[in-house]
């Protein structure tokens, strides 16, 4: 008969997974936000219009069906997208003020 | 003299990053939560306690830093743990509650 494993190892193993993937999502992040500063200069310089409801739209249909396939709440995908997408505006809005003064 | 590249060109580059960035995040965070769950049923199995403010402090401390080398505001990599957190409470509370009716 096999030993069984004690909970406390299983833990720490689940935990050292937990933040090898916060550290993923963390660099995965700060290189989307390195795309999206980049979106926000181009649009400025070409003064493209700073938003796209149709775009947020597609992106939104999109992750949902994504998170479907991951096994994940897509009402929770949808609320992840708009926590981001109100920080890349924080961003743009500050960028604009910095530009502006 | 080369042709300089149209920024619709330019943007549609940048969208096709955040679009494959996206999807990284979304199985990332899929699997953060399958993780997140195996905790919570590793805990509940075995009568440990739910919640252990220490090591979230040692995965904020951590994620800040992670932040700082990846460029990225570590006010947000606090913001963005604790928006998850948040949810993985609301499923731990879910499955308790459905696991006493």
């Amino acid at each position: 008969m096999t030993e069984p494993i004690d909970p406390t190892t299983t833990l720490l193993g689940l935990r050292a997974s937990i933040d090898n993937i916060d550290a993923a999502l963390t660099y995965m992040l700060a290189e989307r936000f390195r795309c999206t500063k980049q979106v926000g200069e181009l649009k400025a310089l070409h003064g493209m219009p700073a938003s796209d409801p149709s775009r947020e739209e597609r992106q939104i249909a999109r992750l949902k069906s994504l998170a479907l396939d991951a096994d994940l709440d897509p009402e929770f995908a949808e609320k992840w997208f708009n926590f981001v997408v109100a920080e890349v505006i924080r961003h743009h809005t500050a960028a604009a003020d910095g530009a502006a003064s």
